[in-house]
């Protein structure tokens, strides 16, 4: 049994992590932590693992983190790079969900993230958790930067055009949206249900903070740099993200359904739709799989790709235990193939 | 393995079936029938199952259905009336969703569904399927009548006033509320969303088709008659019954969280929270479980209970399969003990 | 023209009181205040006001309050207690939405908002602001203490039963459900849209203040002391109150339809639905309107009475502008005619 | 007083229009017709018209229409083909809210409505019902066809942008996303609360009847052809579109917040928000105005454009009614100035 803990449990993507490790058949959960919660039943925070877990969220203790196999970082940006060098010392494998790791360029991370980085020396070590791009070094890995959930979708949905070079590399734009669990479980008037519900809007328009993730990542893909234009969307739902994608073809002639399939036979988590299919984001809620549809409307010269994930599995909890399968040479879906909940 | 059989499964409570069904580690579905989508694919229309099954719609051949060992109706009343004379007579066990077999009264059947009972002869056969009640029938029982939705989070929550006979019997009060998919899938201007988001209304007060099987099931726990007023509303969400019961207490001194807690203790599927704790529909979502609070406001003579089911799962499709587990001699919880989706 | 200020307007009833005020023939807005926003423009905060008020929040100057005819409170309790007494001794008028003088027994107030009163020598010069029952009173009243709303779904759905000694006073039960405004706009986790949407649950079952001040308002009508059972429930959806009460009929013969018909009669703000018809919370979604439909299931001894409001129109601020109406002598449902909205 | 009638009154624009005509104060109401529902009611079809309408559904009789002022279509397309004639003839004004007469190639109307023109003869008499861009042609108009929803919000976005040819114009992009309600009050599985709520896609992604409109009309404000991509998304909101639009800019040196402001500075019913706002759709709710943000992310070459309305309001039934105003020489505004509904 893989020994788990968990820094910073009283979030969406920490609750997330609870529920699919409850049944993970290969893991024991050691710890999960919450300073502002320290002592209360995990059960009596989150309703739904009461009589499936019996635990309690305690503080931070990094002799009892040090005993662990695996630690999640499910905390806000910042945390990870603090906590993160004495477990790595110790050979403790680790997996951030957060933003700690994810940008190589340690600039670039201080001037999106307003602070400075704590822990820039680990960052090359890093590896960006996505396993249909990265699997070999995940294996591998001490240390992974799992993506944020709309560079998932983003990330994947671009990947057989860009790996392929079948598109204008300065001429990308991803129009997606977001469920409001993608905002977190912190209290805010904005994500209120009165504010939220029955309504729809654009939000960081001038620049979020997924950007530069996703222009390094796409420029890896492509083998140059990339232009992508990023406009994040606030959708009145719990679960979902629905990345709406758009290239320019550099040749109208591509086969765009058969790239996809064939790019994505294998992956397990990617399922390409049959052609003139749209994905919904409610046929993924709850489980760890991407969808994608591909169109080409009126058969002129753009490429539009739709991806959905469910952002808090794989756009975030459950892609971490792919991770950590692949970390501890378990089979990648161990764990991970409860079918989505519909209706 | 245990062959299962589906007989109309484009419904909500089909494709929950399914769900489930698919997960479950002693169960080969043989066939899942639709006159009108006889060789779709499955996963065509419920997408959430693409990669989980592979399995397309047949039309209902009698001679495929009795190779079964169990056949579930997720039919319209009526339907299982016709066919399961048949499968009764070869020995395959039927667990009917349907309202066909709930009602031991069979002109009290006819008044409320508006037609003659096409199968009188086997309704003194059929167990009604509520196991924290009839566990030892269920297990010897040939013919299944899984109880409604309503009557499922209804029933559990009077069970322990009703058993020891601490209520007045002629004074029950059953306030509900259901998600709109237990109007099912059909189409229908009144479930539209733009007819039902934002918004709540009750509905059937005049008298709901529920409420004479949960007279008959009440009086059987009381060892008396009972009068329950029952007013079924309709809530803008997916998934949920949120039953708020009044009864008037005959003796002010009981201790009903004590009462509550020990007459639940050893049900695998009914929760009863800690005092204080009123449940919230969402606790459930996806799962096999009734979670119950209790309260006396103002240490007045009304007991007030809340209980709550996922209408598709405890309310129908994961009951029909914890009975089929009873039927089959599996633990009761042999496939039902993932966690709830929250949020 | 009437000269108007709001104390305390960012919050729901705040925003409501500018939109139907906007449009009010026979009102200027003098002012605004709010401590936090102060010099921010309103349309800003409530962007649905853009263009139709060019007004911005101030402080709470009580130079200029006394400057106006009437004071709208719509603030947290307490506020209104310190503010009140000045503007009473210059002859302001004041319209208090919160629940600050609603309870003429001082002591009972104390014991359920848990703070000393800190006006109560003003309590019994406040006239309840239902106009159904206060008509005469609110035209001469110098203090208005609007209802709370749940009571004022409540009291009109009660009021005709009562006021006729129909029904047993010590079994009265109010089963209600609210939408997510009656929470006010405070930065909340419990309010988040992720915590509420798709989710349904009771609260308060233990004791919520709005039973003290409905038991002495039904207790007034009934001319005794009554008991209520009041169990209130949230709604995932924005607007709207919808009120399910029973009480015990003392005559089965009553015509429970022509009664509620001919009671409210000559009401402009009370709409008693035709026989076997129900009311839906979107049917006064932003109107200063209570529908009622009336039933006796089975043709038993319990009058069900399903009552709704928009809970931050007739519920408050509507409700609050039909007093005023009534004290400045114009016509009562002056501003207040516009259909409400639906879908 | 304009003498109005109503051909189709059973859909969302059909009862949209009755909640404006109803505190219209220039019009009466003479016949709302539908074959459906003759003789029943309005306000029993729609409870929120209870107390505002005193009317009943009747069969289309077209001497009754002829003796009105003027004829609003709310009909699928097709029908108003079929009646518009005789009126036309006879002098009555005519607004058609259909898809019947937006099209001036005949040929392209019957490629994409898939059946033969039924009034071709009349399409060149028609104006398209935009006042913001053929306000004069209007006013002197004797039939309008109304835009579709979605062209309004995305026309109304690009306006300025191709009017003074700043962008390319074979490179546009319309990425929208409406509530339910644009797909009407049909009964429908795809359209039922279950299936939308808490989920989001696209869908016509191949080509969307809104597109040869939307082309035609953008070629007109260019003076040039236009290839416009169009990605249309189903919220699960009730009323409400948002088009987030994608141009490349021929010159970075544009003042997109200027050329808009100045742009839009006098019309009534387009709100252009300040910098660095962006509208959120229940902003519009209820009322007949289109708000707009624009910004240009990482100061690059592409303008991005948000764009919202009320669909049923601006983008259907409001439209038309200021439409009407126009050609009655009554003020643009009147009866469309109540402010939106929020929360």
């Amino acid at each position: 049994m893989i020994r788990v803990s968990i820094v910073g449990g009283t979030g969406y993507t920490g609750v997330e992590l609870l529920r699919l490790l409850a049944v993970h058949p290969e893991v024991e959960i050691a710890a999960i932590t919450s300073r502002g919660e320290s002592g209360r039943a995990v059960a009596d925070l989150f309703p739904n693992l009461r009589g499936h877990l019996d635990l309690q969220f305690s503080e931070p203790d990094p002799g009892r983190l040090n005993e662990s196999d695996v630690v999640f970082f499910a905390t806000p940006h910042g945390v990870a790079q603090s906590m993160v060098p004495d477990l790595y010392d110790r050979g403790v494998k680790i997996i951030d969900l957060s933003a700690d790791f994810r940008i190589q360029n340690i600039a670039v991370w201080e001037q999106w993230y307003g602070q400075p980085h704590g822990c820039p020396e680990l960052v090359s070590e890093a590896v960006y958790g996505l396993p249909e791009v990265n699997r070999d070094n995940i294996r591998s890995a001490r240390l992974i930067a799992c993506p944020g959930c709309y560079p998932t979708s983003i990330l994947l949905g671009f990947l057989p055009l860009l790996a392929k070079g079948l598109v204008a590399m300065d001429d990308l734009i991803a129009n997606a949206a977001s469920a409001a669990s993608g905002a977190g479980r912190g209290a805010s008037v904005n994500n209120l249900h009165t504010e939220i519900s029955d309504s729809f809007k654009a939000y960081g328009v001038e620049g979020h903070r997924h950007l530069p993730e996703m222009e390094q990542e796409l420029a890896s893909m492509a083998g140059e740099p990339v232009q992508l234009t990023f406009v994040p969307h606030l959708l009145p739902v719990i679960r979902g993200i629905h990345a709406t994608l758009y290239a320019t073809l550099l040749d109208n002639d591509v086969d765009l359904q058969a790239l996809y399939e064939r790019y994505y036979a294998d992956e397990p988590f990617v399922d390409v739709l049959p052609a003139a299919s749209y994905p919904q984001t409610r046929s993924v809620r709850g489980a760890n799989i991407c969808r994608i549809g591909v169109a080409r409307p009126q058969q002129r010269h753009k490429a539009v790709v739709m991806s959905i994930i469910d952002n808090l599995v794989k756009g975030a909890s459950g892609q971490a235990i792919q991770n950590m399968n692949l970390l501890f040479g378990l089979p990648e879906t161990c764990g991970l193939l409860t079918p989505p909940l519909l209706p």
